[in-house]
This record gives structure tokens, sequence and C-alpha cells, in this order.
């Protein structure tokens, strides 16, 4: 299959190095010297055991988006919009993969006259290291829900970029697979933000584990959530298993970059306006890591 | 007047610098390398303007104390158990000052029987660069009032020790003048230390400005101010005045030492136990600080 991969992070990077392998791939960059880097040097991809070169092309032109039968937006959430006008060349008819965290893009892609609209979760650990280098921290699954379009479609998408070490699956509910990962992202990344520290520490100290409870009972009360003790277990679970990794939050603050803050809690926070939530805590979070930008 | 300090931290060795002038200063230091640097290069006292030695006589030895016609007792708030074990040695008609932030240190005193006690809250920018040299960031007042014993004690003391550059002041009400300090304290200290910021940053910066004042206006509720708009232009303006420094709280999280929240928010999350102030954030503030140290 033919796939445009739209954004050069540590997502696209990532993607675009797995998926390169069954599939022709283009990863289309923002900054000229990032694909000259990639197709020169190909994407290196680091993890404990991994260390590996693919050749991918990439390029900083649009024009052959045209062309793919699918086409991967991996920017982030805040970079949607822009992205967004620049679909308007890609027929209606060629299917777009969203990879955003948070549910802050639902709003922009309400009026994407495509036919055919993939959501996915990434519960991948990844961070670039330089313009073709990404750090695989740990694997997790892709999974994947339609928008808009046929449900089928995700789970054929699922089947046909699977693969060994990289898995996707597909799911009914866009909405319940976004709203689970929206709630990891609401407790996990922020803390971890302001702490700077990594996911572990939220379980392993005493008082951020806590801290994170008290930012979950918010994040339940907001979404309304009926099986609060499983979710809070799903959270400590999720950052065990992550524990040595940096949430893309703190690494976002730690590098000075914009975070996505705006899609997760600026989300919660618009999702509980009028109501009369406890909502100190996400506020406080909310502020903090707007103030730390 | 002898004078004996107990406790070579920054507001340690700010008062020896500065008293020694007029009196007979001896500091009593916990580590012996530490007394002998003291003893042997002098307290150097650095800033923009000045860059002072003064020879300070320093020993770990409290035998002396019997002889000093003052004892200033500068260790932090969570060290003066162990100081009050000390003094047993000290007779009781000995003047003791406490230099402590917070009020979570008032308990100890009680049980102390010593006739005349004073409080002390200090409003100079200090922090110690190394053993003997302490680095003055802005200077402000000391102020005293008596926790036991005659009211005119701390008039007294006021005028003997205050100098140019370096004023002391009395006031006849102990408890107003913690509260005072424990306000801005409570305000400033755990926002800047779990930011990691200069002081100034909170008024700078309109996302911490907004954190700044949701932790005021739960302390202000905790403290049950009348005045609260007035209150809370007296902490701006201190950020504005401080805006340069780190306080001392940040500076400890910053160099891994123990902070003194316990007897900060821990005072006032203990003074609300039982009633119904919204307490989300300085419950945060308290367990994030916690978990820094």
């Amino acid at each position: 299959m033919k796939i445009g991969i739209i954004g050069a992070g540590s997502i696209g990077l990532l993607f675009a190095h797995f998926l390169n392998d069954h599939h022709d791939v283009t990863l289309y960059c923002r900054r000229k010297e990032q694909a000259d880097a990639i197709n020169e040097k190909g994407i290196k991809l680091i993890n404990k055991d991994i260390r590996s070169v693919k050749k991918v092309s990439a390029t900083c032109s649009l024009k052959s988006l045209v062309k793919e039968q699918l086409v991967i937006v991996a920017v982030k959430q805040y970079g949607i919009r822009a992205v967004v006008d620049q679909l308007k060349n890609v027929p209606m008819n060629i299917p777009l993969l969203f990879l955003q965290n948070g549910m802050g893009h639902l709003d922009d892609l309400k009026t994407l006259p495509y036919t055919s609209i993939v959501l996915g979760t990434v519960e991948h650990g990844a961070y670039r290291l330089s313009d073709h280098v990404v750090h695989f921290t740990g694997c997790g699954r892709t999974i994947l829900a339609m928008y808009r379009g046929k449900s089928e479609l995700s789970f054929t998408f699922a089947k046909q970029l699977s693969k060994q070490g990289f898995p996707f699956e597909a799911t009914e509910n866009y909405e319940k697979m976004l709203m689970d990962k929206l709630i990891v992202n609401a407790v996990i990344n922020p803390l971890t933000a302001l702490l700077q520290v990594k996911n572990g520490q939220l379980v392993t100290n005493p008082y951020y584990f806590q801290l994170m409870k008290s930012v979950f009972y918010e994040v339940a009360n907001v979404l309304e959530l009926t099986d609060q003790d499983d979710e809070f277990r799903r959270i400590v679970s999720i950052c065990e298993k992550t524990g040595e990794n940096y949430s893309s939050m703190c690494k976002d603050v730690m590098e000075g970059r914009q975070t996505e803050i705006d899609g997760i809690l600026g989300f919660l926070l618009k999702k509980a306006e009028g109501k009369s939530y406890p909502l100190s805590l996400l506020k406080f979070l909310y502020n903090a890591v707007k103030g730390m930008e």
C-alpha cells in the first residue's frame, strides 16, 4: 500500500520506520533539512535491543499526497489546523488516519469533507533524538476506530498495517477509545511534566501517588466514569509498565516545545464548563503547564 | 553584647556577619569542617555591591553557650527539636531568639522553660554558597516580637541589634507577625519550589499569576483573612521586590535539602482539619514538595 505520513516527529518517524517494511511510505516533513537528513541517512531506530536504519523517502512538498492510498496525520494536536488546510489537495476518497492525543482535534475533523476518517491511539513510547533518529522506549499497540466511513475499514487497516513488534488493533467505538487514552494522558502527562519525573515515579513515590489519585478523581468526575476504581488501577498499571519513560508532555516541557495540554486538560475544562465539578487541580495543572511552555 | 548564633546556614552566616561588627558573636555549627572553615577564612558576604570578609569565631561545642547574653536559633524549622534538646545547658534567664519560618515550631517552644523567648521573622534574601560564604540577595528587615517575657525586651533588642543596612524592628503581636510571614511563605515558597522559578515569575507569567491567586485564596480562607485583596496585593508586591530571588524552599529543592513545607503548608493543613475549607491546592502542593524532597 502507498502510505503518506504527515509529520516527522517521534510518532511519524516511528511509523515510517516500521511500516516501510511492507508498504511504500513517504514521510512529509515541514523542514527541508529534516527531509534531506532522512533521505540521506535513513530513519534510525534505537532501543535496548535494536539499532536499525531503514531507507524511507521524505519530502517537503505535498504534491505526491494525491497518489497515496492512506494518509497518516502524525502531527501534534495543536498542529492539526495547519495540516487540515493543506489536505485540500488530497482526493476525498483517500482514507485519512489521525493519531493525535486528546479529543481537542475532533472539532477540526468535523468539517473535513473526506469520506473515510480513521482515528488511532498510539501506546508506543518514543521520542525523537534528532531529525532522523527515534528512540523507541516501549512497544504498545496502535488502536484504530472509524470516525467517519465504513466500520470494516479500521479492521482492514489494522490487519494490513500490523506486523511483528508493531501491532495494530481495531475497535468499534472511537469515543471510548479516545476517552480511554484521554484519561491516561490527563492524569499522567501534566503531572509528570510539572514534576519532571518518569511515569514510574507517580507510583513509587507515595506523595506523587497521592497527587495522581486526586487528579484522577477530578478527571473521573468530569467524565462521569462509573468504574472509577478499575480505571484508576488501569492508570497505575500503565505507569508501572512505562515506568522508565518520560511522558511526551514531560519531554515537550524539558525541550521547550509546545505541549498538547489544550487538547487534553483544555478539552476537559471546556467539557466541565457550567457544571459544578471540583476542578481546582485540573485548572492548576493547566495553568502550570501553560506557564511552563 | 555576647551573642551566640546556633545554625550556620544562610541566615546564621548572614546574622553573624552583620552582628559581629558591634557585638561579640560566636557561631555554633553542626559540622567541624564548617567551624574550621569559618575560623580560618572568616565569613564572606557577597552581593551586587559588597564583597566583605569578617572574622567571626565558630565552634562545634555548645559549652560556651552559657556565657552568651542572647542566643539566636537560626536553624530551619525542622531542626528545632534537635536544638531544643541541646539548649538544656543554657541558663534559663538567657533570652532566646527564634528565627524560623512558619508556625510549626511554636508547639516545640511551648514546653521550653526559658523566661524570655523572642520570635523573629527575617525578610532578607540570602543563600549559602559554601561553608563560609553567603550570598546576600536582598535586604529587608528582621522583625521581633515576644513569645514569652517582657514586651519591652523585643524593642530593646531591635534597637541594640539594628545597624545601617541590616535593620531590626519590633512589634507587640507575635501571632500577627508570624501569620503575615506565613501567608507569604505559603503562597510563594511551595509554588516557586514546584515550578523552579524566581519569585518574580509568579507575577510576570500570567499563568503562574493565576496559580498564585488560586493558592492565595485557599490560604486566605483557612486563615479567615478579612482583608483578602489587601493581603494579595502585599504578596504581589513582595514577589515584585524579590523578583530576582529564588525562595528558600525553591533553593532547598534545587539543592536536594529538606524543606520547611511541614512548618508552612503542613501547619495550615493541620489548622484546617475538620473544617470544610477547600484545600485541594494546598494538599497538592504539600504532597508535591514532599515528593520532591
